[in-house]
Order: structure tokens, then sequence, then C-alpha cells
């Protein structure tokens, strides 16, 4: 399923292989959290921007529209129009972001955030719903801490998800209708380098009928700690994890981030920031991000950034973005994200190039170099 | 600039030539109000839906960026990377429809919707920010009324947009700096048939160094009074306007009240129903219209319209559009105005295709037939 094509110290550059489908990393996974990447629609998707893989939310499209609709309509291709591969995350990041959720040994209880009602996760149930939307990617449910947090509590989430990774690897296999569906594990243990240990060693142990997991995510990061307890803890686990199987940080980050974590040997991300950020008004360029906003651009007849070749900047100037922005026209909200996308989607493919050329240290020193800050 | 090409009754199909480019007609003109067609951007309108000429608001641009902006950049065509032809309205409207609005024999003294700061128009200033868009068709500075309204008030209208007009012209043609900028007169007079001639007449007889206004509008309809009262007006309004020139209906209407003002002799509209209705979830079909809201689309796996070959009907089921709808995802906006704009845009085609080839009468029962109404 996973062939490492070329490594740099520990930088890797990979394909993953889903059915005919493939995902070739480092690789970015733009989220299109109710099965749409806001403001986008599946030819954006398909021919502009081009990602091998996009991320779908399971507790959302649980909600709405529900698993047996999306499954009448043959999964989220067939309703999407999407036609490229989709990952769909357990629910458990949702979980633990929306207040009042309850997590017990046995699932997680919740209120939805559109009605109120009561809802439960278990690992199983997260599967099942996973199976319906036909996801290629399937996640175990999991246990994650705000950090800083009490180490017992770190202690039980990593036991916990270790408990319902063994519950989701037998569902699944025991369940699913295509074969090409994968699952991947999560490691949590906050930045506690023993608890990831314990966490990453006992996941990477787990298996049914002599197959374990199809890949490992590192979960619980970016969700309060610094960014160098972040790269100490990704440095901590990504030995532990077997080489032969791709390694995914979720919900991270900053292109700054991501070049950290593909330097300590990961191989995927997904991450609001791009299209969020984009809403906002910021723009990625390969020399920073600012904010189109600012007065300044009102009068500039340049694109967002004169060494991109995206959709938006072969044909808008930040003055008419700048217009759009201040005047509310949804059509700014398609542009920037279009614009950020194809940054975050370009620096992988770059970063792949410079692994796959034996340039990962170069290209590193030239990412930095290019923002002024080396 | 104008040639009939064909006629049946009253309905007109013809060619409007400005500089290298054409509009034929009947023509609707997609609304872009400060620069861009909501939800759309430059590629969905030329690449996509390519309408001949589409609409921008001079009060608007007027206040946002401004017009010194838009000049620099190179006018409406090179602001917005939109190429088709742009017609820019008065600002009428606007100090009509805002509150507080002071409408002098001057000229209109009304207050930013904005920030409330004050601005006053007068018909010069109005045809200077227009030439300052780099505006294809200008349009002069009229007084319209709500109706009903008193006949005192309504011929005070009359008189003076009559007397804005004459100003407007002599300005127009001693100002532009592109020759091909054309310049529309509008018709005022409520639905009082007396008035509606003075008006009509008095505008016909205007003359610059023996050329007259290059088209004429009917203005203050649609603006409280019943669809057989607007109709009634538009019937008594056209025969007295020159056969050679071509006559534009501001602000109409659903797909019915076009059609019926073509069966009248109007050649051009503009209105913001199909954009507009299409973010709040109304569809146009040739058999009539519905709202995306209603449950029973939810599991639907057709397009909107099974005989429409839109963009959005070609890749989109229903039970998505209606999923996107409900979730507030910004992609359904755009997706529902591409659809509901190519719906008007190709009833015009057809229209015109029907007039060309003798069959408007035809056409017109096969259009109330589709809807079950004949």
């Amino acid at each position: 399923m996973f062939t490492v094509e070329a490594s740099c110290l520990n930088a890797r550059a990979g394909r993953i292989t889903i059915g005919k489908k493939e995902i070739k990393t480092p690789a970015f996974m733009p989220v299109g959290t109710q099965g749409c990447v806001k403001a986008l629609d599946a030819v954006d998707i398909s021919e502009i921007l081009k990602p091998d893989i996009i991320l779908a939310n399971t507790y959302h499209l649980y909600l709405r529209p529900n698993p047996e609709t999306i499954e009448r309509f043959g999964g989220l291709r067939a309703f999407t129009g999407c036609d490229s591969l989709f990952l769909t995350d357990s629910g458990g990041f949702q979980a633990f972001s929306l207040p009042g959720a309850k997590v017990m040994d046995e699932g997680i209880e919740f209120q939805s955030h559109i009605d109120g009602s009561t809802h439960f996760f278990t690992p199983e149930i997260v599967i099942n719903i996973q199976h319906k939307l036909k996801s290629d990617i399937v996640m175990v449910l999991d246990d994650l801490v705000a950090l800083p947090a009490d180490p017992k509590r770190v202690n039980l989430s990593v036991e916990r998800t270790l408990h319902w990774a063994e519950q989701s690897l037998v569902f699944h296999r025991t369940h699913r209708t295509d074969e090409s569906q994968k699952i991947f594990a999560i490691v949590q243990g906050g930045t506690d380098e023993q608890l990831r240990a314990k966490s990453a060693n006992g996941l990477n142990a787990l298996e049914y009928e002599n197959r374990g997991f199809d890949g490992f995510a590192i979960g619980g990061l970016s969700v309060g700690e610094s960014s160098a307890l972040m790269y100490e803890t990704i440095e901590a686990v990504t030995p532990l994890l077997p080489r032969e199987k791709p390694r995914y940080l979720m919900g991270v980050g900053t292109p700054e981030n991501l070049i950290e974590a593909i330097d300590r040997g990961v191989d995927m991300f997904d991450c609001v920031m791009p299209s969020r950020n984009a809403r906002n008004g910021t723009l990625f360029t390969s020399s920073g991000k600012y904010n189109i906003k600012r007065p300044i651009y009102a009068l500039d007849n340049e694109p967002i950034d004169a060494s991109c070749g995206c959709y938006t900047c072969r044909r808008y100037s930040k003055g008419y973005l700048s217009h759009l922005f201040r005047t509310g026209e949804l059509t700014y909200y398609r542009l920037a994200t279009l614009h950020n996308l194809h940054y975050y989607l370009s620096l992988m493919r770059e970063a792949r190039a410079a692994i796959l050329s034996g340039r990962w240290s170069e290209f590193k020193g030239e990412f930095y170099a290019k923002r002024g800050k080396e």
C-alpha cells in the first residue's frame, strides 16, 4: 500500500496506493468538512487544485445529511461529485472541542451543535458511519486532551485510544464491504515522550488476522502547546512508527509546521488554516503571509504573489481582491481559497521533488530564506 | 449601432454593436452591482455563462472602491477581469430606494449606506463617474417615484428627468473620451399613459449636434404596481419609441414578465431576481420555479432541471445542492446562481431564435404550456 521512494535524513517521499488511485507524499489534504471544501466545488478540486485526497468530517456528515443518505447516493465521491480520494476523521476531535461532550470508556456522548440533541459515538459506530460514507481512509475514534494536561488524564487517553483502536480494527476488517478501504490508528500521549511511546508501540503491535493498521496518525497536537514542544513530540514519535507505513500529523498547521514535520518523518497533513485564513483575508506566499485588508493593496495591480501560477494569480489583482473583500462579495472567498490551497499543495509538491532529488536540506534552507527568516 | 434583424408582431430580434462587441437581443444583463456578479467570478461570466453584457451600479462603485480607482486600473473590464460589455445604471434607482435621499431640481442628495456620509449626484456628475468607469452604455440620472403616486409628483418626475437627460446628453457628447460609449435616456411617467407619452416624446426629440440618445430605457416600473398595469404601460410606451433604437426595461423581472415585455417590443432587461433568488433557494426551470429548501429534495439524485445543460445541472444532484444549502456552504450560492442565470440567458436566446425564425407566438405558447399555465 505504501512505498517510500526516497528519503533525505528523516524526510520521506512516497506513494500510497488505494484501489486505482494514488497519494503522492508528502501530501496535504484540503478540509471539506461537510462534503465540500468551503467556497469551492468539485471542479475546483478535481480540475484546478487536483489534490490526491481531501478530508471530510464524520461528525458533521453524521448529523447532516446523515450516513444513510450519502450511502444511498453511492458514497462521498458520488454524493459530492468530487473524484479525489476521501479520508474521514473519526469525530474524536469534535467531541474534544464540543462543549459538554462526555468521554467514557465505552465512547463519547455529545450534543449536536445544530439542535442540541444527544448522540453517542462508540469505536464501532464511528467505523460503521465511515463505511457508509465509503471513505477511502477510515480513522479510529480517539480520546484527546487539551494541553497542558494532568499526566493521569493523558495516560487514560492513551489506554482508551489503544482499546478503542483494537475494537475499531476488528470491526473494520470484519465489516468493510470494500477491500481497498484503509484504516489508520491515532497515537496519543500529549507531549509526554513515554506516553507517546506507549501509545505508538501499543498501536503498532495491534493486529487482526496478522494485519495491523494501514497507517498511523499523530493526534492531540496543535492543541495549546508551543511549536517547539510539538516538534519534539513528533521527533520522539516518528522513529517508533514502522517505516513502511504512512504517518499523518492531524490538524497541523502553518507552512513552517509542515516543513518541520516533514523534516521529522511525517507524510500527510490536513488543516483548515489555508481555507479558513483565506476567508479572513490572510494570504500565503513564498515570502510569507499578509492580509488583503491592508489599505495599501486597494490600488495594487499585481497578483497576490507574482511568482504564483494559481487560478487567482493568473487573473486577478490585489486591488480587485481587496475590493471584493471589503464589499463582502462571496466571490472573494472562492478566489482566496483557491490561492491558499494552491500554495499549500504546491509546497508539498516542491518538498516531494526536493526529497526525490536529494535536495531536501537545500529546499528547507531556501524555504526559510525566502521568508527572510534564515 | 442597432439593427432589427426580425420582428414578429411587436417582438424584435436585433443586434447592438459597441466597438468590436455585439449584444444580441432580446438580451438579459446579469447584475454585477459592485463590479462582480454575486458569487461568480470573471471566468464564470466569460467562459461559462457568456452574457453579451452585464450591469454594474454607479452608486455602489462610486462609494467603493471609487471611480478614480477603477479609472486607474483601466476601467471596469480591466478592473474586474470580465471581458463582457458593461452597462452602468445612473444611481437614480438607489437614490429612490435609499431612506432619506432628497431629490431637488439640481440633483439628488443622499446618505451613503456604508457610513452615512452625505453625497450629491447631479446629471453631469453621474455621467462623469460612468466615463471614469469606462462603461459601454451610460445611463442618465432619472427621478423615479413609487407607485401609486400623486399625478403632480409623476409630472414633476417626467419634467425633471427630461431636463436632466438634456444636460446628460450634452455632457456625455462633449466629455466622453471613447467614441464608442453609448448613452441611454430613461422614460418616466408612472402608469399614466399621457405622462409616459410626454416623457417618451420629449426624450426622443432631444439632440446634440443632430444626434439623439443611442437607446431608451423604460424606468419606474416594477415598483409596486400590478403586472397587468406594468404590461399596459409598456404597451403604451414602446410604439412611441423609435424603431431603430434599442429599448431597455429596467429592473424587470420574472421569466413571465420578460416574455410579456418582449411581446410588447422590449429588447433588453436586467434584474437581480435570478441571482438573488438563487441565494434564497429559489431555482428557475422550464416548468416553473421551486425552492431547494423543501425536504423532498434531500434524497433526490436528479439535477435541478433534467432538461437543463448548465454547469450545475451537468454535475450536481438536487440532493447535494439541498445539503449545501442547509449547511450554509458558500459553494451552494455559486452553483445556484450559475443555474438561474443560465436559465434567464437561455430563455432570451430561445426567444431570439423563435423571433428570427418567425415562431414567436408558438414559442410564447410553449413557454406557458410547459409551466402548466395555458
